[in-house]
């Protein structure tokens, strides 16, 4: 799964029916200590994740196996809000 | 999803049979405000969507979750038309 | 899809059952004014192109959503040949 | 499958609930001599892999291909780990 | 498909079950031309593809569809071994 920081929304009122509801977040990936290292893309929100928030994006047919996701066109879902990563016996992230 | 803008069309008379009536949509990546920033590729539309518009597109087997492209040999479909982006507070792109 | 154009082809006698009599394609991508962007790789042919043809290809599962490639280990099929494109107004590309 | 190694962990409370007990690994891609070439990832571990262990890591649906994964929207997994690798008659890596 | 030619193998005693059996190649992408272009990568084999020869490589879920590894955690499959090449009224490979 990418690591990802939230950092926006996007608001689409024609879209696929099956879409009703869910919440389209912008995200860009990152690294383990937090830093963004990639350009934005807009996944659904499985978790209740929220602006700022690291979390983990899956890509691809994994984006439909969530409970708010299911048989829907998504491919990036938010399917975790990350509390810590620890990389080589460090503590790299920790939320709060 | 990726953020992608449509540019232009594509014409097939002799494609795969699952895809006659398909409308074939030249678009490129774009960025959170609408600028370009992707090689031209072609995705089906799925909602509606018309040239100059910012859309999402969903790649891979997500190209198949939409009432217009279930079970056809699709890898890209466009599965909602984008009306704002919000990034870090700020309106990043309005429709209109 | 990506648009490609049909460069050669590609022979196997070793190969997965499901793959006997499958055509191999050797495809190159290309821009929307059919001049070649990437490098050489080999998909099924699942509308009868033939080489210089300017066609779309569809990666991944969808490779099996063709009638020719429905269930075999195939991720790129060629599922459309191109007749014309238009960018911004302007016809790019016309077969002829 | 991806050659990498496993630099770390990540933890999570706030989940997609099929991920619960799901172990969550931090990965970096690696060359056949156990160089890191990537960035980290995070994979989900189905055959109880540590830090420091070269590994396969399967993407895409075939995350969802094991024992510890099925049906949930993981899109990489750690698969087998690795004993040893040979390329053009060398032994390249060795555990241990 | 990837052109990809058969450089070495890797050992796993640890792996998921479905994985028994399985031959585990190491593989690098390679051009029309059998010059390798790709870092390495591990690949199952399902036609009995032997070190030094030019394989097709199917990523993603059409991994799992050959005999051998149907519902396995495969998402790179050796399905088909080179006889020839033919670009542009070229033979550019030719097994031997």
């Amino acid at each position: 799964m990418r690591i990802a920081r939230v950092v926006g929304s996007a608001v689409s009122t024609i879209k696929e029916d099956s879409l009703r509801g869910a919440k389209l977040l912008v995200v860009r990936d990152a690294s383990v200590d937090d830093q963004i290292t990639g350009e934005p893309y807009v996944a659904v929100d499985a978790v209740g994740a929220g602006e700022g928030e690291l979390v983990l994006v899956s890509a691809g047919s994994a984006g439909r196996f969530t409970a708010t996701t299911r048989d829907t066109p998504v491919d990036a879902v938010i399917m975790a809000i990350l509390d810590s990563m620890e990389v080589s016996g460090e503590v790299t992230f920790r939320k709060g």
